[in-house]
C-alpha cells in the first residue's frame, strides 16, 4: 500500500511538561506532507521524523490558542533558511490571519517562497482542498473560540495489475496504463479478456480524523462515521467532567463514546492535561467504552 | 556569596539541530531572574532548570531574528496560565514592538499580569535598569539589523559581620544593621571598636556580558573591560571568516581576541553554526588566543 502515516510530534495540552510537547502532527499521504497544528517545538521534533521539509504542502491549524500555533514562526522561517521555494498553504480560522501576517511582515522579509493563508469556515463541514491522492475536509468543533478539526480522506487508487496474467496473455507494456484505468484486453483470435481477470481491486481508501480541541459533539459522529483512525482529544478523566465542560474539552470517556457511536476502527487519544502523571487512567477509561483505543505519544508513527 | 548564575537554555544558531536549541539564557542574580533572548523552546527547557517562573522580572532581547525571540509567545502565555500577577518588563530593539503587540493582542486577552515593552537604543551604551542588586547596561553590537547585547553588573554587597567579634564585645542584635552599613561600636567604658574590626569586606561584585549576535567590535572591548564572564558568539571557525563577515557574525578566533583585549576572566562561546559536528574545532581555535575559554551547552550552569 502507498504510505499514509501519522507522526505524533506533540500531544500535550497548554502547560508544557517534561513528557509532552504541545499539539502537532505530521501526516504523510503518498509522499505529500501535511501538518496538523504547529505547537512550539514543531521544527525541533520534526527533525526526528526523518521527513523532508520541502514536502510540506499544507499546514492545517485548528484554532488560535498558542499551544497549537506557536511553532509556526520558527517552522516558516527555517524552511526559508533551508531554501524552500514551493508555496506553502496555511489553513485555519480567520482569527489566525493577523498572527501569520505579523510573522511574515516582521521576520520573513527575504523568504524565498510564498505563504498563502486561507481562512477556514469553522461552522461548515466542507472540502478544504483536494488533489489526486486525498480530500481534506473541515470538521466543526466546539471549543472556547472558533475551532475546527480536519478529516483526511485518501482517494481510491488504481487496481493492481496481475503480473502473471500480463505474462500469460503476452500483453505489451504500452497497454498496462489502459488496463489500470479500467480496460480489458483482446487476444489475437478476438477473444476478450475482461479487466477483472487482469487486475486485483485497488487498496482500501483510508481516512484519518483529527479532532482537537473540542467538547463531545453530536454532529461530528456523522461526519467521521467509519474512519480508520480518529484522534480525539481527551484532556481530562471523567472525574473532571466539570472542568472539561468549563474549558471546552472532553473526557476520555466522552472521546471513546464518540468513537463508538461513529463506528470507527481505532481511536487515539491525546491533548492530555499535565495533571495526569500516569495517562493509563485515561486509556483505561476510554477502553471501557471503546477497546481499540491507544494513547498518543511523541515519536509515535501510526497508519490509519 | 549570593547567587549569580547563568543557565544556558539554548546556544545554537538559526538552524535547529538535534544538539542545540536556539539562543536563550536565564540569569539568576540574588534570586531575581532575567532571561537573555528567548528562542523557541525556552519554556520547555526552562522546566529543567528548577527555577521559578514567577521570579522572572525582565526579558532582555538582542534583536529581531526568530532564533532569538520565537520562544517569547509561549513563555508569556504559560506564565499567564500559571497565575503570574507581577508585571513583566521586556527590553529589546524597537523592531520587536509589533511582534510583542501582536502576541498580546491575539493570544493574551485574559493575561493576569502586565507586560511592558521598553525599546532599547541599540546605538547607546547605557543603563537599561538597575535595582539594589545589579545594573544592566546595553552593549551596542554589529549585526545585520539593530542589535544589542547586555552587561549585568552586580552591585557591591554589604560587609560580612564577624560573628566571633559580635559575641566577644557582646554587641546586641539591634546594632548589627548599623554595623553592616558602616558603623563601629562603643564599649561601656567608652572605647571605640572600629567598623573594620567587626566585619570582613563584602563579596567581590561580579559582571557578566552577553554578546550575541555580532561581528567583532572595537568599542565593545572598553565596555566589557575586566568582566568575570563574557558570552561571545562564535558562529564560525576562522576558515569561514568571509561567511562570518557576510552574515554579521564572529569566528571563534575573533571572539577570543575580543576577550583577550578586554582582559576578562573567562570566555564562553556559543551560537554555533549547525555545520560543526565537533565544536572542539571552535574551542581550540579560541583557546589558542584566550586559554580560559569554554563551550556553552544546554544545561550548563555557570557562575561569573
Amino acid at each position: 500500500m502507498q504510505p499514509f502515516d501519522v507522526h505524533i510530534l506533540g500531544c500535550g495540552s497548554a502547560l508544557p511538561t517534561r513528557k509532552h510537547l504541545p499539539s502537532c502532527q505530521a501526516v504523510n499521504v503518498r509522499g505529500k506532507l501535511l501538518l496538523l497544528d504547529c505547537g512550539e517545538g514543531a521544527q525541533l521534533s520534526w527533525r526526528k521524523t526523518g521527513l523532508n521539509w520541502q514536502n510540506i504542502t499544507h499546514i492545517l491549524l485548528t484554532h488560535a490558542h498558542g499551544d497549537h500555533v506557536f511553532g509556526l514562526p520558527g517552522l516558516v522561517s527555517t524552511m526559508g533558511l533551508l531554501g524552500r521555494t514551493s508555496p506553502l498553504f496555511i489553513h485555519g480560522p480567520a482569527q489566525l490571519r493577523p498572527f501569520v501576517q505579523c510573522i511574515l511582515a516582521n521576520f520573513c522579509k527575504d523568504l524565498g517562497y510564498e505563504v498563502h493563508f486561507q481562512a477556514v469556515d469553522t461552522e461548515a463541514h466542507t472540502i478544504i482542498f483536494e488533489d489526486r491522492s486525498m480530500e481534506v475536509w473541515s470538521l466543526p468543533l466546539s471549543h472556547r473560540l472558533p475551532c475546527c478539526g480536519y478529516l483526511i480522506r485518501e482517494k481510491a487508487g488504481l487496481p493492481h495489475i496481475r503480473r502473471e496474467m500480463i505474462d500469460f496473455y503476452e500483453i505489451p507494456v504500452w497497454a498496462i496504463n489502459n488496463i489500470k484505468a479500467g480496460a480489458g484486453w483482446e487476444l489475437p483470435d478476438g477473444t476478450a479478456v475482461p479487466h477483472e481477470r487482469l487486475t486485483t481491486p485497488p487498496d482500501r481508501a483510508r481516512a484519518y480524523a483529527y479532532c482537537s480541541d473540542t467538547m463531545p459533539r453530536q454532529d461530528l459522529i456523522e461526519w467521521i462515521e467509519g474512519v480508520d483512525l480518529l484522534y480525539h482529544e481527551a484532556t481530562y478523566a471523567e472525574t473532571e467532567t466539570a472542568l472539561a465542560e468549563k474549558y471546552g474539552h472532553s473526557t476520555a470517556l466522552q472521546a471513546a463514546t464518540v468513537a463508538k457511536q461513529a463506528n470507527i476502527r481505532r481511536l487515539m487519544i491525546g491533548h492530555f492535561s499535565s495533571r495526569y502523571e500516569d495517562e493509563n487512567v485515561l486509556l483505561q477509561e476510554a477502553q471501557s467504552v471503546f477497546p481499540n483505543t491507544i494513547l498518543a505519544h511523541e515519536g509515535l508513527k501510526i497508519t490509519p
